[in-house]
């Protein structure tokens, strides 16, 4: 007789989500075999949870719709956590399950067992423990439907293992009531309008999420491009089509200077399922809010809205057409010599195969591969949405799982990658069709920076072995084969052009470290 | 000016509190540069914050004090949150410090902002936000008379960056309020004693903490000779000293029907620092306590008492002198041929240098370890107490730093090793003297145990792709010279005895790959 745990894989199934991302443990063994009956489920294993759940992360945001997971007890979750935090900044769908104690247990405090709820909560929009076999099929039909209600959250069921192992009185999987995003709201229509047709009005469109998909983009600049408005894109956010073919949009800068001399002149910003830019960190005299005091700030569509229904009928009602992109700069030629950021974006963007997939946790290394790609070859970017590094290498996981014919570039700094290295070996087990472009500069780059910035003068041996990552530095070739990954080390930028053509020439996953 | 940060520093060194063991962001940087005008204090970088509280465990196991860390943010924490699980079992002081954005910048919602206190409350003794640069110095001293409140335990610090940046109106480091554990309960003595002279009543003597510590297993092993009891410790203890002048210890079995058959016959447990034992999973149809109904319970002293005293008061009430321990059994002859749990025991037992650090991580592998080293040289044995895997290396971190004139083996399953596998690098950056015999089984071993044991039959591929860490096998040599560490594969007993024999000769860290 199937039981609970049987219900909860059915359920997923039933609402589509047919991917579990896992790393399971003692308590979850119920549903282990339960997932092991059902042949329809791929399980793909992570050797630590935040490759579960960063994995999870760029499934989603490929597929548009969640992946589970299955996470064992408070500790496995607390692991998980990190990237669960990038996937809620992402408004992404996801659907955690996270095994526990059976119930009558529970109160003899075994040493595995923690607040579970008290986990979740800060990094979930729903935790719901199961209270039973009977109530499997309810409350995964409820973790689904949030987990997809827009804009897209992140979800916690808690399975408790009596949960799992017991017989449901009626063996019924649930469909999901899942929500449409809210129409756009007439009145912010003309609001919006109104604003962009004033004199005089140095004005942003700041967009995000949907708002940023080709075909509201061509709304977006038609807008921009009749009412003298500019569109801004969001610092981070979850997905972007970029390259030939894709109007180039800008984003916020990252740093506060020059953010808040971007916006100087700007008097209003109108917010398209975006939120009103703020500095990444605080600093001492230097502003929270990167806009002008003056300015003034209207919604045209939250971000649980259809922003891309909103900005046709700001269109409409302007008498505006979508205008398609026009043609890009060429990629400039390949710079020779040592790799600096400008030759590392240009080899990356001339490398970039048709329809590829570039996950860019680049931090400081690759903060002029915007600028200099928007006539690369067409390719959607995913980027680190909620500041906490290493999410990267899972990411690209998740997006080659999701979208196996589509190549996928991981451009990844060397402090951000060791957080989650045990990417690598997922990639070798399935296969994944992944080129890791590790940035090798053997430092945390952005801290050396911050800590010049907060005027602490030269670095001393304290400060100087918290930043540095030499002595010994780590030989990504050896590390990634350690975990069945091949790969191959480059000092200058040609050097990184031929790897980066073998690499997307093969199938399968391949680590170029490049010295930068 | 020094400022807040600078006073959290000199708080922390007043009070003995001089390693830190940090993995510091953007919003730390006041800190890191405060720590870099603190001479006296040891900052020990990890490059995944596991391996950060991790280490801080094995440190104040070894030391009997706490060592600061350093997080970065609600990510940072909740990435240091499973070894901060195992430390709080452990009863392990322990003193967080997690940078958080400027306080007046929060309700901007930058991308990093999360709830922190949510998310350390779980596994904390003590929460708390510093308010300003003028509460750092009481905040800071309460933090650590909390954490050595007696038994000890995990303590987490919020610390604004505009709490660090600001100079405090006065520059006074607070000295912490210490209390000593509470003397013992003479009603409860004369109880225990009433208990073991009562004919009869087959009586275990459970001990964790430091009535494991030598001197009080003197007193605990003469009780029990004298009035026909046994002694027992608890499954899990933060630390045990083992080997040839040492009480052969037993302690309650990990595994539920073999512990319960274990007690089936005692009929009074006398706790000595220790709970009551209980399974560490649930399963069906078996219970959850692991001793029989009609088994009376009652405490001589729980973990916050002077366990110590109360041994040696009960022992003179008894009018029984304390008993060295007697000659173990010698060590067996090394076996010959392919690895097994036995013939690594043996091999370990017989490798260990006098006076080592024993960090046992071996999960299913080491099962044979605890039974047939008795008769090893004298050594520390330290041990998982949360079941959180993923704490063996970063406790042989911790230890090293701890104990640098100390051999340090690391005896560590593969699957749980790959959580926190960075621990091999800050090995290597501070040349720690720690041998990892890292047990290379390619699975989970004990969750294909577990998953026989649910009725699940033969696995399909499912649950194989779960379990089984093969395809890619891991290469453990390749993976630990990635990070700076030499090793070595052995696949018979022989091999294993002879790297031992070469890593303990030499100074500074080396794994061997033990095929199992």
């Amino acid at each position: 007789m199937p039981n609970g745990a049987d219900l909860l894989c059915d359920t997923l199934l039933l609402n589509d989500v047919d991917v579990c991302f896992a790393n399971p443990g003692t308590s979850e063994m119920h549903f282990v075999a339960a997932l092991d009956r059902k042949l329809d489920m791929r399980c793909v294993l992570g050797l630590f949870e935040g490759v579960v759940t960063g994995a999870a992360d760029g499934y989603a945001r490929m597929t548009g719709k969640p992946a589970a997971t299955l996470l064992h007890t408070g500790p496995g979750l607390a692991n998980a956590l990190a990237n669960m935090h990038n996937a809620r900044r992402a408004n992404t769908p996801m659907v955690n399950v996270v095994g526990d104690h059976a119930s009558y247990h529970l109160p003899f405090d075994a040493p595995l067992t923690s607040d579970i709820e008290g986990l979740a909560r800060p990094m979930s929009r729903f935790v719901r423990r199961i209270a039973g076999a009977d109530d499997v099929a309810t409350a995964t039909a409820e973790a689904i439907a949030e987990a997809q209600r827009p804009p897209g959250g992140v979800t916690t069921l808690i399975l408790p293992a009596d949960a799992a192992w017991t017989d449901p009185t009626v063996y019924r999987p649930v469909k999901a009531d899942l929500r449409a995003p809210a129409a756009p709201d007439a009145s912010r229509v003309a609001a919006a309008a109104a604003a962009l047709r004033a004199e005089g009005s140095a004005t942003v469109l700041l967009l995000s999420g949907d708002a940023l998909q080709p075909g509201a983009l061509d709304h977006a600049f038609a807008i921009a491009a009749a009412t003298g408005a500019e569109v801004l894109g969001q610092q981070a956010n979850a997905r972007l089509e970029r390259g030939t073919g894709r109007h180039p949009l800008e984003r916020v800068p990252y740093v506060v200077d020059i953010a808040v001399k971007r916006f100087a002149k700007v008097r209003q910003v109108i917010l398209v399922g975006a939120a009103a830019p703020v500095a990444f960190f605080a600093y001492p005299g230097k502003p929270s809010s990167i806009l002008p005091p003056d300015c003034a700030v209207t919604t045209l569509a939250a971000p649980e809205d259809d922003t891309r229904a909103a900005l046709a009928q700001l269109a409409d009602t302007l008498g505006v057409a979508p205008a398609p992109a026009s043609a890009p700069e060429p990629m400039a030629d390949l710079p020779t010599g040592a790799i600096t950021p400008l030759s590392l974006a240009i080899a990356v963007g001339r490398a970039l195969p048709d329809n590829a997939i570039l996950c860019d946790e680049s931090v400081t290394s690759g903060r002029d591969l915007f600028a200099h790609t928007h006539g690369a070859a067409p390719h959607t970017h995913l980027q680190l949405t909620g500041g906490a590094i290493g999410e990267g290498l899972p990411l690209a996981v998740g997006a080659a799982v999701a979208c196996p014919d589509r190549k996928v570039f991981a451009l990844q700094a060397d402090g951000s990658a060791m957080y989650t290295n045990q990417a690598l070996w997922t990639m070798a087990r399935e296969n994944l069709d992944v080129v890791v472009i590790l940035l090798s500069n053997r430092r945390y780059a952005i801290l050396q920076g911050e800590l010049a910035a907060v005027g602490a003068g030269t670095p001393g041996r304290n400060a100087q072995r918290m930043l540095d990552l030499d002595q010994p530095a780590i030989d990504w070739v050896s590390l990634a084969r350690g975990m069945g990954v091949d790969g191959a080390r480059v000092e200058t930028t040609e050097a990184l052009a031929d790897k980066l053509a073998y690499a997307t020439a093969q199938k399968g996953p391949f680590l170029i470290e490049v010295m930068i």
